[in-house]
């Protein structure tokens, strides 16, 4: 897959994860100072498959085509809210695991933002709508109307990228290692053998 | 990493995954006809790494190097029985799903089996010991008393793994797509246009 040449013209790419078992959102930001443009958004969909295992293989494949294609800097997705049942919850953590897979392979750090935080850090308002959310990204990043996506979680997924945006701004973040890489680097000695 | 040479002995590689969010154990099989042998078995630490992040990076570096060393067929993973609350099922579900994305990336298809299956498969009781479970292993796969290992996570691996080749022999599978490829394969009209 060739590389969107978005690369050159921003000083750093953030993709946003609106992660989901039967439609997974993304959004991905290019951000130059305090200012982000949409490079790319749109929606994974899920429910045609109805083996959990396609869907999985689904998710990968395309996250890991979107991590190839955009070549994000920083990855950040919208944790859940923990009210469904454990089942779920499992389905949803493996969705999640294997979308965070493409980008741990490639050393992308991943930051977590929890639904409210998001509404809050995009409209001001933690209990705002996807609606209304949809409408002030809109405004905030001066997209056409006729390239609003007709999906919601394309919109959330944005919204968690312009979120994470805005934080990483913000000069108190605690400092722990950023990627696995990073880790490494700090923490030589924390490497077991690997077998041979 | 150079490839271990098994492939060249074996019908089929079955690897073999117990999964955790505090220690994974892994057991390769090696297989000719009914007969089977252990290629390798060993478990990834994981509850020194403080982050979930640097877990789930770990788990995918380990696993994607287990795959690569001993390119495995099949992949067979234990699946968990649904006790535990609904934040503990979300991280299980995002480290179970960075095994499979290492085994989805290369189209090595996945297969789950229940605990007590696994039991009842290899010593004949679902409500077997975990040590049972060893003990039964080292007897059916001929492992002599000093490479039994010492967690029990890793025979728990190696249990799933022979469960597998059980199940495999049987005549009566149902027959839904094994992977990603063989789903594509089986239906290209459902793949929907990649974004270029």
């Amino acid at each position: 897959m060739t590389p969107d040449y978005s690369k050159l013209k921003y000083q750093k790419i953030i993709m946003g994860i609106d992660p989901g078992t039967n439609v997974m959102g993304y959004g991905v930001l290019g951000v130059n100072g305090r200012k982000a443009e949409v490079i790319v958004m749109g929606v994974i969909q899920l429910n045609r498959f109805e083996s959990h295992y396609l869907r999985l293989a689904r998710i990968f494949e395309r996250v890991t085509g979107l991590v190839e294609q955009y070549l994000p800097d920083e990855m950040a997705i919208e944790a859940p809210f923990f009210g469904k049942n454990v089942q779920s919850m499992l389905k949803l953590g493996r969705a999640q695991g294997v979308a965070m897979a493409a980008a741990l392979s490639r050393d992308i750090p991943i930051t977590e933002y929890p639904p409210l935080n998001i509404k809050k850090a995009v409209t001001g308002n933690g209990q705002a709508s996807k609606e209304q959310v949809a409408n002030m990204l809109k405004h905030l990043l001066g997209i056409p109307e006729e390239k609003m996506p007709s999906m919601l979680d394309a919109t959330d997924a944005l919204a968690v990228a312009l979120t994470h945006m805005y934080e990483a701004d913000k000069p108190d973040l605690p400092k722990g290692p950023k990627s696995w890489k990073d880790f490494l680097a700090k923490n030589p000695d924390r490497l077991a053998p690997r077998r041979k």
